[in-house]
């Protein structure tokens, strides 16, 4: 027999069997009134999800183009950027900035680390030429949640200076009142906890970040927010909608407010508890001990043993799919995501591999140890 | 019983069963072997869609993606570029070259008329300056083909200008051999002949093409060409995958291979003049009569009847759904389109809904004249 499939991985996650059936329906047109009524709904399910009064735009791209879209829209040209870098994603804010003639001061951050707010602070002191703040709301490639909610109340005092979060993987997995933080811009994308496959972008913008997008003067065109807010108040999008990922959207935000947002954020603490405490009682160590993400676990390999390996035995023998390091944490880390529509058991059948991985790797395992330290969290709240 | 949904507008076009049934399988990840087998095979049969030995790249985006990739990766700013405008299509081609500092030369084109080529060559000849030549092969908002054939063979005598089409809806339509006519860049999106949803774009480019490319100083980084067919040798792509997307066009390249690319021209070409016969029969005008798309007809709607009504009408009371008219052509056309997944009878059909809705409006019609016209082409090659 076929092995069953296990997508564990940071995006795309798995999709739930409505949502796929949303998205095999016959397709509609983009402009036919049933089709506008659908993103009528999803405009207002979409600021409950962002927590915000505000609108939220939806592009037809990965999360990357909203990321480019939040650097072309609301800066000029030789704007300095704060950029907080302390993995893969904080690379690529530097990288999109560079791109297009804004400069960023990178503070460094040692992967696994999350940033201090006070450096933030002192170099919005030290330099008012500065006009963004990027950031992740979770770093995905080290697994580090940032401590956005004190950031936003440091850049808030500075008029001149928005906070620009890529909470692609941060939306609907934890804590991230838009409005009530104070936050300036918030991304998302469609295949982490929206349990969607990738092909949608979103970004919220609060009314400074509205007031920095009339001064922008960085070119763009298929990213142009103000089009696209002029779109979306007729319950349209500027190009073509990717209609049948804005289908299963429809769906997915559904399942969501019937959970309930603060259900969402407990059901992924919970997982993401179990994921730590299963690992840990393997005698592993975390990547980001202080600092974990509710989105994935990053968890170093055992002295001796390839990161990569984990992955691939997982992969080939276990038909299970999680991520492995990128870059500098190249073999040295793996990652078990939790995010999107995962549950109890997707946890015990991660843990129970990666029990039997280990042993074949040659690390000593006592077979169950992990699942039990990962059930005591778990039974709590069945 | 609620009616059937009859689909025949220039874009989303209906998709076949089996490929819905593609891209309602549970999601895989995006990097994981089985995938990345899947884009090794799409490689080759984009190629094989595109007529060339090139790579095609492939974005998440809708088409105008692809065209904005098309301007910012091959020209510099300051540059100019002859734009054919004779429709909705050709004016997105001068916006985004005049959003990112291109100089667009317009070449006002009567809508509903197809350039003359010699224009081309005269405004070539009297400016070297111009480095890209922009166009449409289907302009979808008037129904007109233009001559690419033509135009190719006059720009690839100027060394420093590309040919730059737009076949969104021309591609997987009729004859559009890239490497044969030496075409520079092909632009293409997923939800016309492909058969797909709004969410791929793709652009095929020549090596005169990418050798503009490495002196291109514009912005970009979402659309980025370089970077694209640097993952695309891996059989990647550069951002995350719209991984759904991408399995239902494996599923529809697949058919289009079964089906053979002649006879895929040859089914649109016999669908168009059914559609048109069909409506010369009822006494109407082609908005394009000497160079009408086999992709898209427009239809001028009879004196004194408001097109848009035909349209509104085909939607409500049939529940079908084709597109009226853009801009100045708003209310004096309606556009019945012919590509992708249509076959014998939804010619039949549509044609069939005409008579009903134009006697409706006062029009008058014999009924059945025009479906057995359109039935006198279509029985042929049943």
């Amino acid at each position: 027999m076929q092995k069953k499939y296990y997508l564990l991985a940071p995006g795309p996650t798995p999709i739930p069997p409505n949502v796929l059936g949303a998205m095999a329906e016959p397709i509609i047109h983009h402009r036919a009134p049933v089709f506008v009524k659908v993103l009528e709904e999803i405009r207002e399910r979409l600021k409950y999800l962002f927590q915000t009064k505000n609108e939220v735009l939806m592009f037809a791209s990965t999360g990357t183009g909203a990321m480019e879209g939040s650097v072309t829209n609301t800066l000029c040209k030789g704007d300095k950027a704060l950029v907080i870098r302390g993995g893969k994603f904080g690379e690529r804010w530097a990288e999109i900035c560079e791109a297009y003639g804004v400069v960023p001061k990178c503070i460094d951050v040692t992967w696994g680390e999350a940033v201090d707010p006070r450096v933030i602070q002192e170099e919005l002191e030290n330099d008012p030429d500065i006009r963004a703040v990027f950031i992740q709301a979770s770093e995905t490639s080290t697994g580090v949640v940032y401590p956005i909610k004190k950031i936003a109340e440091i850049v808030r005092k500075f008029d001149n200076t928005i906070f620009v979060v890529d909470a692609i993987s941060g939306v609907g997995v934890f804590e991230l009142p838009f409005d009530k933080w104070d936050i300036d811009v918030l991304v998302g994308g469609s295949q982490k906890s929206l349990m969607l496959p990738p092909g949608l972008a979103f970004a919220a913008l609060s009314d400074k970040a509205w007031s920095f997008v009339e001064r922008s003067d960085i070119p763009k065109y298929y990213f142009n927010f103000k089009k696209e807010l002029k779109s979306l108040k007729d319950n349209q999008t500027a190009w073509t909608s990717a209609v049948s990922l804005v289908m299963g959207l429809n769906e997915s935000l559904k399942m969501i407010q019937a959970e309930g947002l603060d259900n969402v954020f407990k059901r992924h603490t919970r997982l993401a508890e179990a994921t730590r405490a299963g690992a840990r009682a393997l005698g592993l160590e975390l990547f980001a001990p202080n600092n974990p993400s509710n989105s994935v676990t990053a968890i170093k390999a055992p002295d001796g043993i390839d990161g990569q390996k984990i992955v691939k035995i997982l992969r080939d023998k276990h038909n299970i799919t999680i991520a492995g390091g990128q870059s500098q944490a190249k073999g040295k880390i793996f990652r078990v995501a939790h995010l999107g529509y995962v549950d109890t058991y997707d946890i015990i059948i991660v843990i129970s591999a990666l029990e039997m991985t280990l042993r074949e790797l040659g690390y000593e395992v006592e077979l169950g140890k992990g699942v039990k330290a990962a059930v005591e969290i778990l039974e709590k709240d069945i």
